[in-house]
Formats: C-alpha cells, structure tokens, sequence
C-alpha cells in the first residue's frame, strides 16, 4: 500500500503536505495517512495544528509543522503540498507565501471550492515558475472527506500521474467491484472546478427540490415526521436512491428530547456561493440553468424570515385563506407518488441542464470534458451520489455529443412516465398557494424545450417596433435580418 | 426657448454636442435641436455624420464636426458632450480620446446602456480630473429618443443645474397638465445607469408575461391575430394600460400582402445584455429578483430553434400529445379575462421584485434613491411605460420605506382580486403543457414571500448533515447557531 519512496535520502520525509487545518482539511489528511501516506501538515493558527497532532493524529504518520517554511522541508520531492483554505485571496496568500519555498517541478494543489476563473488565472501563472499546479474540487462533506470523498482535478495534467495514486486512493469508490474511484482527469486549467461548481449548482437543485416535496407533503397532506421518514426511506429504494434522499431520511428521525429537531430548525437557508455562481456563468453562456437559479432565489426569498412573518399577516392565499389552512382533497397516497414523480422529472432538467451548461463551458474554454465521467465522478463519495448518474453514463456512453439528457431514450421515456403526476402536482400547488418553483420552473422548462415554436416571434416583433432590433423570418434563412416600420403599417387604433 | 449665450463671444458655438449618429443618437440630438438649442455632432465614421447634416439635420442648427477637436472647438463653455456609442470599450474609447481636449468643468455624460460599474469608475477618475461625468440611463427607443424619452441621470451632481434645462426640454412629459418631465436627477455615480438596468430588466419581464399571455391564447384557446388584437385593445384601456400592451395590440394587426406579419417573424429571442446584468447583480445582492432572470433564461431557451424542432419531434406532452392540439375546454372568455389577471398579478410582483433589487443596490452603494421618482421616471418616454406606475409612486410617496410593494394596500387587494384566475392559468397552463415560466414563478415568489415558514428548515438541516453548515433555531435568538451529529442521533435505518 505504502507508496515507494524515490531514494533513500528521502525516506524520512512525508508524502503528501497539507496546508488548512478545519474540518475538511482535517479529515482529508487522515484519509491520505490511512492508505499509508506520511503527511505533513500546517496550519496558520498553530494551535489548530498542535490541537490535531495530539489529538485525531495522535500516533500516526504526521508531522506537525509550524511554518510553511517547514512544511517545504518535510516533503519528499516532487513536494505534492494541498491547499485546503477558504476560496478567494486566502488561496492567493498561500500561493504567494508557498511558491517562492518550492522547486521547479513541485505540484501544489487547491482543494477548495474557488471560483474556476481564479484556477485558470493560478494555473497559469503558476505553470510559468515551473510549478504544477492542480484545481480540484472535492466533494463529499466532512463524512466524504474522511472516507472517501469525490474528487475532480483539473489543471496542470503533467502532475496528474504524481498525485493520481493518492487520490485515488482516497477517493470513493463505485461500480459493481467497489474498486472505480471516483476521481478521474477532467481537463485543463479551471476545468475541475467548474465540474465542481456545477455539482454544487445541482446539489441546490436536488435540496431545492426535496423541500419542495417536504412542503407539500407537511401542507397539503399534514405527514407527520414519522410519516415523511417512510416516505423518504421508500423513495431510497427506487429511481430516486441517492445520498440526499437518505439523509433526509435520517433528519426526520432526529428527536431531541420527545420532539422532533427538524421542526426546531429555522427555516432560513444559508449558501456560500457556488450555486449563485454557476447561475451568474450560465446567464452569461445563455444556457437556461433555471433549476439552481430558482434554488439560489428560493434561499434568498427564505433569509427573508421577519419580513415573510409580516407578509404572511397582510397577504392572503386562495380564497382569501390567510391560514394556508387548505388541504389536499383527492388520494393520498396517489398524491405522494405524484410528488414523486415531480422530484424525479425535475431533478431530470436539473442534471439535463447542469451537463448543457458544462457542454457550453467547454466550448468555450476548449475543455476536452468526458460527460460520461464527470457523471461517474459524482457517482460516490459526494453530496449528489446517485444511483441515477449510472443512467447518465450511459446516455453519454451511447451517444457523447449529446446535446441534452432529456434527449436521451432512457430519460425522455422517463419524464414521459413521470409527467402526468409532474403536472398535477405543479398545477395543484398553484391552486393550493403552496410554493414549488423549482418543480415549475422545470416543467416550464421542459415544456418549452420540447416546442418546436415559442412565442418568441412576438417578441423580436416588440423589440423591432420599438427598438428596431430587427427580426428572423420563418420564411427566409436564418441569420437574414429584417426590419418593419410596424408603427407605420398599424391599424389605426379606433380614439 | 433659446437658453442664453454666456457671453458674446460663444455666440456662434453650440450648446451641445453629441458623439455617436446610430440611431438614438441621431434621435436626441434632432430633439434636443428642436428645443432651441444649437448641437455639434461627431461621428467616428465621417460618412454618417455627413448623411445626416445633408439629411434630417439640413437647415437646422446643427454643426458637424469630423474631429473630436473640431466638436470640442465648436462648444461653448462649459461644454456640454453626450456620448451615444455602444456600451464597453467604445465608451472607454471616447473618453479617452475627448478628454485630453477638454478644460476642467466641462460636462461629459454617457447615454448609453453602461454597466453601472463602470459608470461608477468613469465618474470617479473623471472627478480627479475636473471633469464632470454623468450616466444618464435613456428609455424611448427611436421615437422616443426623437420626441421625448425618458433620462435617468447620475453622477456628479455639480453638472446637473447646466443639463437640466436640456434633459427636461427633451424628455417625455406626463401628469395632469402634461409638464412633468421623466427626468430628474436619480443619484451619484452609476445610480442613473442601475436604475436603467432595472428598467430594462422589467421590460424583460413585461415582454416576457406579456408572451406568455400571447401563447396560451393562442395554444389554449386558438385565437386569431384579429382577435388577439381585440383583447390587448381592450387591456390596454384598464389596469394594464401600458406602451408595450399598445405596440402588442398594434403588431396583431399589422399585414404583408394578405398575411399576418407577426406569424413570419422567427420566434428566436435576441437580448443586448442588460436583463442579465441585473439578474447576476440580483444573485450577488442576494435578492430574488426571479423574473428578469426567467424571461433571460427564456430568450435563451427560444434561441435553440434547431435543437426545439427536434426535440419536438421526441419529447411527449400530456397525454402522449406530440402536436400540443389540446385546447382549453372551460369558458373561453372567462380564460381571458384569467389570463388577464395573470399578467397583472405577475406585472406587479415583477415590479415589486425590481424595487426591492434597486433598494438592495442603494443600501449597498450608499445611493439616496427616491422610488417614487423612480416611478414617475418610468411614467412616460420609456418602454414600460404605463399607468400602473401612478400607483407605485403613491405607494412610495406613502410609505418611502416600504419594504416591498406587495405589502402596499392597493397592490396587496390588486393581487388578492386577480389571485384566482392568476392560480387558474398557470394550473391550466401546466396541465395542458404550455410553458409559462414567468406566470409560475410569480406566483412561486407570492406564495413564498406571503408564507412565515416555508421548508428552509429541512434544507439547513440537510447542510448541517453532510457539511456541519450549522443551524438557527427558531426557540433561539436568530444569529446563534448549532450543530448537531444528525448521523450519530437518526435512527438506524432498517436493512
């Protein structure tokens, strides 16, 4: 298991340095130390690194270091050195305090979540002083981490073959041998950490979409926690199996005292940026990510907590329902399969449009992405792991220029199958007054997808009429413009 | 009319200049002629400029001017420049290009659809160098522009009293005796240019519903143009009375040979960028400003003509309905005057959503914004023009710091009047299959801005789970936060 060490006069130094000492940067080290890596490890706030090493490191192959000076000294060359500190300047400071210690030919890796034009920027800046520089997005939580969390490197390939073995070896790990690791090449510069960045934008959805269903489940139908922990622990066993599912699950179990806790929990959501801004790169690409949007808007309108208080006492429901009292009418259970099927269709577009917005992102870039792995990359170890990803490799095993999932055989019949529940359950939630906008937000979407003809023509008519944008016509080729003076060929209003 | 001459001497020089002969800019300086004043107009490309001397402009009081030395000699102190060039680079190009020709105090504004960014940039280094520098958002289009848009200025304010009496000579008139001008001073630095994001951004909104509203009529009920041109001559004299429902009632009537021209156009959306802007803006501001962001998202979805017309020809609708034949079975002018209410009811949470956005961006900027005046900036000239605004800016002349303008009485009883039909179409909308994305999501914000709990607390306990995020709780003071081992305390799921 232990790596070979490259000579002898090396032999006491570490393997592997790791730079940022909090909960993922802990665990992270841990896991590379259980597969039989020595790891050095520093931290700026000393404490933190000595509170570690004589705690959870206590009595494995650590070594402490109280400078980043002395972290260089400690690692066999080519120093492989891991940066695992908040995105943004941080990640600029180590590099500036780190790179003038290194050698050519020394690889230093981020594994934060930064925003991928900061990776392409380092990486290349980096690549002119000799230094290998890696972007890779880890994903999996704190659990993750520690056991095997999913890995997406992307940057400098020439140090891939150097750090490969040990991320993969700390990498989860999938497929009917338990023995792919769900870390893989994902290409040049920012690529790993827009894959990444998309996997975050997708996990908003998918959470996005769970409450939705937790709050028709708790306001149309009254389920109790017992009742959603079935519900959820059912939904595990099918198409929808996934890590999310499961540990929604789980929270409904949670009782602190006789009570529930989840019940306990304010209802006000917290982000730390990833999903708004995969929003923000798809309105710029012109991709309609409308599934992480509406879940970055869903999270904003719910931070909004005393104002949506006051609201709730001047705003009225249907019927002038104040009390948001109005339950579901028809069948039950038949109801909660519909839901169901609304989770499953939407978080279908979701996916469809986190791989569109990929597809996009390489073209531009030139990133020679393989969607089929980036689908097997998020199969273990990370928040998004999915049963479903399976599917999705095959899809674009089948067919890898695939311009959109919803496309693909097995999907298409899938939301074909799950739409007429999908459209109840949107249409029911608007009579009701209980808000879904991730559900209907991908029912419009794929409605409007699946049209041959939008009423997008009336709308280059308005921008011609007052702006003289001009206009495509249906009849002529593509690209052809024209312009009407409409305000002159009008019918006369009658005064 | 005439403004005096400051001395003698100037009595042959302009009064303005204008820099850029497209289309709006041609528009202004013929308006700002017709008001008495003398202008000087450049145009990179001499050709133009000389078109239009020899043109509109023959016999009037208009100088061209083949430099930006001869324009800057042609003015009279302090020189008073209007940029109309395309926004960007163009606009850095300019300034650099006049300003060296320029004494300290003259004026240089910017006309064009800037982002407020680098208004706020323009503003401050043209300061250090005693240059005046306004951002004045314009709205009108091409008529407008001619004969009378709306202005938002901002900037340094020292140069407001000597464009004043231009801009409010030239803009749209409203109010009982038609003399208050859509122009007055907005705020500092990019103020003027965000407030013009904004309404642009709301004009993406009102195009969009106002589609949406085109199509279920069209795909629901069959309508003809002819009839579709009855139904928006008649919204246009209630509630909805408004410039883009008249120019949507004029485009239905408007003919080539025996054919209606509105069903030639090629339903692919173009956009110049501004609606984006405010949606990535929104999404750092952390505010939902989720209509301009789905009718962009829209214009992108319309763009994929070629892979629609596929996917038409795979993707199923309700039912196994590959040709969307069905039609609505109810009371078909009952649906109409539903789907009025959806638009209304849309329309004003579309302008609650722009409100809370640019009060978001005041707070942030430090900029002292009236919203009333904001309002009644929109009244006349600009493309969203309509008579609703009168009630906006008596909502904010009631309450200047009203949160949002869904809590104001009269918007809070409009939407509560149209909230049925507006639950009916987008129930109908999603059963029958016809994408209405602006519709829903309106609704989705109305019904979660009205909800005191809404399933945020199942989302924060989901991130507390796998990423130790933490939690607010709500038997707590908000701001303190906990942490739970939820896979320690869940229940031991069955095997």
């Amino acid at each position: 298991m232990a790596p070979e060490k490259q000579n002898d006069k090396q032999a006491e130094l570490c393997d592997f340095g790791l730079i940022g000492l909090a909960v993922m940067g802990e665990n992270l080290a841990l896991n590379i130390e259980s597969r039989g890596y020595s790891v050095a490890v520093y931290n700026r706030t000393t404490s933190v690194m000595e509170n570690f090493m004589a705690g959870r490191a206590a009595g494995k192959k650590f070594i402490g270091c109280t400078s980043p000076k002395a972290l260089v000294a400690s690692l066999a060359k080519p120093r492989k050195i891991m940066m695992m500190v908040k995105a943004g300047a941080p990640v600029d400071a180590v590099i500036d305090e780190v790179t003038p210690l290194l050698d050519k030919g020394d690889i230093l890796i981020d594994g934060g979540n930064s925003y991928y034009v900061d990776t392409e920027r380092r990486t290349t800046e980096l690549t002119e002083k000799g230094i290998h520089y890696i972007g890779a997005g880890v994903s999996g939580g704190e659990e993750g981490a520690l056991k095997g969390p999913s890995i997406m490197p992307g940057g400098d390939k020439s140090a891939w073959p150097a750090v490969k073995p040990i991320f993969q070896a700390i990498a989860a790990k999938v497929g009917p041998n338990n023995d792919i690791p769900c870390c893989e090449w994902v290409g040049p510069r920012g690529a790993g950490h827009y894959v990444k960045m998309v996997h975050n934008g997708i996990e908003y959805g998918d959470m996005q979409l769970i409450c939705e269903a937790y709050f028709l489940m708790t306001e149309a139908l009254g389920l109790t926690n017992d009742e959603l922990y079935d519900v959820f622990a059912d939904w595990n066993t099918g198409e929808l199996d996934s890590y999310l599912i499961e540990i929604t699950r789980d929270i409904f179990s949670v009782k602190e005292g006789g009570d529930y806790l989840v019940d306990k929990v304010l209802d006000r959501a917290g982000a730390k940026g990833t999903g708004k801004w995969m929003s923000q790169l798809a309105l710029d690409l012109g991709v309609p990510s409308t599934l992480v949007t509406e879940a970055v808007y869903a999270r904003s309108l719910s931070a909004l907590k005393e104002e949506r208080v006051r609201a709730s006492k001047l705003l009225k429901g249907p019927h002038g329902d104040h009390l948001n009292g109005k339950k579901y009418e028809g069948d039950k259970q038949a109801f909660i399969t519909q839901i169901r099927d609304a989770l499953y269709a939407s978080k279908i577009v979701s996916y469809a449009q986190g791989f569109v917005q990929l597809r996009a992102a390489a073209a531009e870039h030139d990133w020679p992405l393989n969607y089929g792995d980036c689908a097997m990359l998020w199969r273990g170890g990370c928040i998004i792991r999915a049963v479903f990803l399976d599917r999705i490799k095959e899809a674009f095993d089948k067919d890898p220029k695939l311009d959109n999932l919803l496309l693909a055989p097995y999907f298409a019949s899938a939301v074909d199958k799950a739409q007429d529940g999908w459209r109840h359950v949107v249409a029911t939630s608007a009579t009701l007054g209980i808000p879904v906008p991730a559900f209907a937000t991908a029912l419009a979407y794929y409605d409007g997808y699946r049209r041959a003809r939008l009423p997008a023509n009336l709308l280059q008519a308005q921008r011609d009429y007052f702006g003289a944008h001009t206009y495509e016509r249906v009849d002529k080729p593509a690209g052809e413009m024209f312009h009407t003076e409409w305000l002159d060929l009008r019918k006369s209003p009658a005064v």
